[in-house]
């Protein structure tokens, strides 16, 4: 099947999937006036396989035919950084908010392949070819594929097992010679209203009273008993003028409600090995990790961009604490990348598939996130308090305020009142308004916590050379 | 006249004043769906006075009668302290926002007469009186009094009079024996829309070749000639349970426009001293900066209080991470608190009237500000992903769909879900909303900028006896 | 008996103490090379007592007489900003190096009042008379007295009864009509070398089984059994020119060892009462850290005077970046000193004694802990890389050399090239030398660690009033 | 010639250079008890190329024969991640100080390659066989290179030829047909009192009437008129067991003269090119600040390894504030060492040699830079107080004392009190004696300032990508 074209993606969405919004039943996703804006957002994806300027990047040619690039299994470090520059160029299209659809799912489906291969190989289990015939189907339909991970967790302080409700994290309640029925919710469900499928994999690890918890599965996005609650958050109808990315971007999250949802067999991936839980939630985690520094890059480079404009729109670009605060900026930007591009190259070989470098892209992700809101104060610096205290579109159209607005806000030489606004509602569209808010909470929170990033960095890095080192020169054991 | 009740206050503002929101002029600011927000939310000035509860606080009686304390003249280190907690107060009733309806006037006039009773004694100048008159008059009609100070102006590397346009900054184009007409426009002025005084100060320091540009006065807000276009930034209309502060409480800046407004004699309190421009910017820039911190802790503190609370529904307060951020939290909150009292302890009598410690509400703001940033970060780390991707009270109201949530997203034992998504979109509101980016914006820009704040504290710090100490420890001179 | 001189209090010290120095006993700490220069540094409290200059702060008159204030028990917030005061400038005296021989000492007999009292109110015990005792022999007598708080600790998991050796904490080995016993060893022990009396008190929270090992006692520097050997750390001899203070300033720390040290009753100020030794620990620490805050201005006053002077120095005061740090330094400095007073004035009365607000006064301490290696980093910024690169004292004092290093040392108009040497050898001396280093070990480790002092402030900080405007504003419970 | 050996090379040290010390004239700088030290230290990189375990990373063969890497020119970005490996190697084997012989001087050779081939190609100089004679020199005969650029400025506001003095920058005063005469002073030469050859820089960009100052040269370490005084800066001699780096490891700085010292015409590499002066500078720079950051990566490397075996040591491996300061000290390291390979990945090609990426080996420099006093910080924090007031080796090898010292502070179960005080002395070595505060100042001011290596980052980033993102984003000028 040849790559879908964006009115076939759209129409494929059409499928009866159950989604509320704000309390109310979506009939169509795709003419909904929130989750639509999702919905043309995640059709960057298809767009670019079918524009010649960006056909190179997006879509492989190989012994099976074209597909898109997201799902070229990676081989090499070389592979790493192609899938990076792919995962970037579409964020930068997608007005510095990833698209997601293909990037997510096929991390998981990497780390289904590195989990199963181990699996299958350690305890005779019989999941590779699974992983590897669901992982054609969404290959060979080109489809957008959402994860499930985070489950609303209870106590957090407890085990799965232990909690006071037992569907507080998704599990098998039953089983036949068909399949498994699951039951359970998950949380934070990016791009889900407009996948095909949603892979669901283990948010932790587990003990042995886990057994029904340790599960890793892929169901379609109209299975029966599936129910999507949308997020409200953030879901505003505006003017491009005024809200120049997040009118036309977004994406969208949803409270995923397993209400015993049957699966077949060829689609459940991970059943009891408790042991193996958290294996697959981290290696899914770092692959994810590598995909999200890697969106992060438009986003950190506008800062950039934007704050250097800024102080020009504002006469300042002379100033020295301007030119510090870029430096620092580009050095922000470029940290990112070079520390995102080290854990491509410096990647482990796992059953032939190229993991990034789980210690080197927790520390990007890590720099990344733990310098975002200076960041962004930085560019909130430069770009002064008309951010939350300009006019309106209208204003401008008015014939008398548009002739006021453009004699007193028109006034530096290089810039007219118009762009000037254009580049304020743009810097505050990603730093102050919902939408900046959003970008603020994924820089935190997205692709696991900050802590999470602290303590993996801390068990992946190999000690052992440094402390022989400092023994060496202390004359210790010597 | 006695102290104004909510309701006169209300009716005061239909007096024909020119207010612009969204290119169309506005009848009645009271009843505007988003400036009838910010007209509530400054009433809470004027409801705190017929508080029996606070009563004490906001009003104070004196030998001319009764009067807001806000109008109270800070004579000691105790009346600033006092004049402290009333805008902590109110600040902590407007849910956060400062309410600044008397705040920043009276910090106008208090500055006035600093610089007036100067320039009086020097000069030989007739400022006081005047100043004084028009200070009895807000008193005593107990009027809510705006300042526009910032001017447009134009190419930031040129003072007022070598600006391509002459009326980048506000100058005065005529005068007679009546008194002045001044034309120009102020950005960011703050509670125009629902005040009935708006007192003009300069911006800058000036020099020679400035003296039509170094003017204050004061003009009505329905003065003719007086053009006020609303910001469209945050105007947000929605729901309580979603938006608990933005949705009730909302300040409005305009961009403040002086078509040849004319301004009686009486009324002019600074005009062609221009070596008094500066002076005059500084001084009441120091008092506002004071109040600026009195307002901030409520802000603070609820990042404490938010934060604790969140972490106890998430279940983590026992996490040593957690208590380390919540711990840093506090620190922050109080330390900008004692350094205001330290400021205010620290006052110096200029003319009889207390003058907070300009070097160390400097230290004090520029604290606040350069951390703002790190704060919400933690807090939003504490807070989880929900932040961003949680569902609608129209969820929780529908039966099946409000069934789920509550199942799900009930799971900790100490709060229900409703209550968790209640804190959650608190805290949503004050640090990813549009209100949480006004809110981020003014802690960087509002009363001056950072880069300010350090050059008055390097300015305002006596360094000589660090100095001599250095010396004499060097052996220096000695 | 009238206040001790500096002749008095050096001739005191030949008592027969055991002090080894390098694994040689030292004959007269007085006259040690190394040691020698410490008794110096603490002969600065005596000789203040005796300076007309710096009576009234050093000395109290009351009605049992004139004694040093130091143990002027804190009645009011006044007497302890009376005390900072005093501390300041006996530190300020003593080169940024506190002098510590009264400040600890009466720090843990304020805290033995407190506990006492509260002892014997509620379990009816007889310790007060005994401290009172103890207090008045030390204020009448105008001792020096250190405190030997911190264990060995062995396994720091464990408790003091669960170490592999008894001996890892100090405990009451046995007892008889004449007093107890004591067995074990304290590290860190400050200015013990030279104190006259050493305070034994325990150094963290206890158990049941803990009985031994809760003691708090006094005993004299000469007591047979009290080993104490001195740190070699920084025992440097060098020239004024080149260490300006650590030429003439120096704390010494020992590992004191109790060999079966006798202590009679009256001495015995806690045994066995396991629930107090934390409170007296804890106690003691805020006391001590209030003596620390007060003791580190000089220290950042030094940074912002050096820094300014050095700026001069080396033509640079007018950069921008310059002044930026410099505005920085100033408000660390004024921050550490804001806060300090903020603790005095919020200070608790416990048994009539005023203690400093336990949670303000680690926030003043933790903020100057955090904060202190930027502000090296600033300051060596400042000064340039000859902090480590510049010739000597005898270069200067040769004819030829001398010349050349004039000549190209001395080229900026403001300073000759000696005096540029000097205060670059002052900031080496306190930021990059081995006394440089001890400041900044001090700083993160004296009076307790960072990760202390952050557990203190969040169990401290009362949250109530915060959680509860959170959810006011929330709509929770309302 | 071959590779010399360590005795050739001290041999080779003995030739009448004019070095001072603490006033008096060295005879013999490699029996000298303190720049022994340093010569020691020096012969590192001569004993590697002899050591068969270094020999393929030290030495490189080609077609003229064997030679020092250090003097590979760089072709490739693989060249320059050798240099960079063999830079770091040698530094791990100088205990985290590097050793710089070879480093610096060829750093300069490859700046003045680029420089020379420029103006012989657009101005037709004859400058590039002089430097590739001079280069092979120093290659073919091994040699030690030392570079003196920093002038001792004078008035820093002014240009060399508007100083009070002619001398304060390095000048030709004389020219004749054998070749130029210099005069003035350099200061912070490092390794020139044991190296062969002093390469002579300028130091800044000059103008017009700079020309005398435009002088790039190279002259014997004992050529007449060339006077060395050498810092007197952590002169220390001691043990191996209280100072295992700095009794063992040491660079050595000088105040370097040229009393009119002459230089014939092949050892001028530049003379009056006053446009090139900058550029030269810079070009030397960027190669040393690649330097610069490869030799840092043994020292933060160290802190993570005795940063994890004190920890252990002091059994808090298990504190959850301890992994975290680790985890960040990783990402320290980690940071520095992949921006370090990305500058060498990114590197362009000028005349055929590889010339690391400035930019980004600047964002290098500057995060090392602007993070090092808080990895230091980090550090002391785990090591805890011992690290100043601790026994000493004397202590230890006492019969009595000894099994006092091994009893009380050998008590964790994983290391001796030996070993303990090994770590402890080795920690206090790196972070808190006269050793410290150099790598500290180092760290600041070695190859170049912070606020230089800002200012290149924000001329040498191209933002024009960036900008017109943010137009497009923004949707100005479509």
């Amino acid at each position: 099947m040849p790559l879908m074209t964006v009115d076939q993606y759209k129409a494929s969405l059409r499928d009866g999937r159950t989604v509320y919004y704000r309390g109310t039943q979506v009939e169509d996703v795709t003419t909904h006036p929130v989750i639509g804006v999702a919905v043309d957002h995640a059709a960057i994806d298809y767009r670019m396989a079918h524009d010649p300027k960006e056909h190179a990047l997006a879509v492989v040619t190989g012994p099976s035919g074209s597909h898109s690039r997201y799902y070229h299994m990676p081989r090499t470090a070389d592979d790493l950084l192609q899938r990076s520059a792919l995962i970037e160029r579409a964020t930068m299209l997608g007005g510095t908010l990833v698209v997601l659809v293909k990037e997510i799912g096929s991390d998981a489906l990497f780390a289904l392949h590195v989990i199963a291969a181990h699996l299958d190989r350690t305890k005779g289990t019989g999941y590779l070819p699974r992983v590897e015939q669901f992982y054609r189907h969404c290959r060979d339909n080109d489809l957008a594929v959402a994860v499930a991970q985070t489950d609303v967790k209870g106590d957090r302080s407890k085990g799965p097992s232990q909690q006071a409700h037992p569907d507080y994290y998704v599990h098998i309640v039953s089983e036949d010679s068909e399949g498994v029925t699951i039951r359970g919710a998950k949380v934070h469900t990016s791009v889900s209203t407009n996948a095909h499928e949603i892979i669901v994999l283990p948010t932790r690890q587990m003990g042995r009273a886990d057994e029904a918890y340790a599960v890793a599965c892929a169901v379609p996005a109209n299975a029966p008993g599936l129910t999507m609650i949308a997020s409200t958050y953030g879901g505003r109808t505006g003017s491009v003028f005024e809200h120049p990315i997040s009118a036309r971007h977004k994406m969208m999250e949803t409270l995923t409600v397993f209400d015993d949802v049957k699966v077949p067999w060829d689609r459940v991936f991970l059943k009891g090995e408790v042991e193996m839980a958290g294996p697959l939630a981290k290696t899914f985690v770092e692959f994810h990790r590598f995909t999200a520094v890697s969106y992060k890059l438009p986003l950190v480079d506008l800062f950039v961009g934007a704050g250097h404009l800024m102080a020009e729109y504002n006469g300042i670009l002379g100033a020295h604490h301007v030119r510090d605060k870029l430096a620092r900026l580009i050095s922000y930007a470029q940290i990112c990348r070079g520390m995102t591009r080290e854990a491509a190259r410096e990647c482990k070989l796992l059953d032939g598939i190229a993991v990034p470098n789980a210690e080197l892209i927790n520390i990007a992700k890590l720099y990344f996130a733990t310098h975002y809101h200076q960041a962004i104060a930085w560019v909130q610096d430069i770009a002064g308090g008309l951010l939350v205290t300009g006019p309106g579109p209208e204003d401008l159209a008015d014939p008398r305020l548009g002739a006021i607005v453009r004699k007193y806000l028109g006034a530096a030489p290089v810039a007219t009142a118009e762009d000037r606004l254009r580049l304020i509602n743009l810097i505050a569209d990603v730093t102050t308004t919902d939408f900046g808010g959003y970008q603020a909470v994924l820089a935190v929170h997205a692709e696991g916590s900050i802590e999470a990033e602290k303590m993996t960095i801390w068990r992946e890095h190999d000690v052992t050379r440094h402390v022989e080192y400092a023994k060496w020169l202390a004359g210790i054991g010597s």
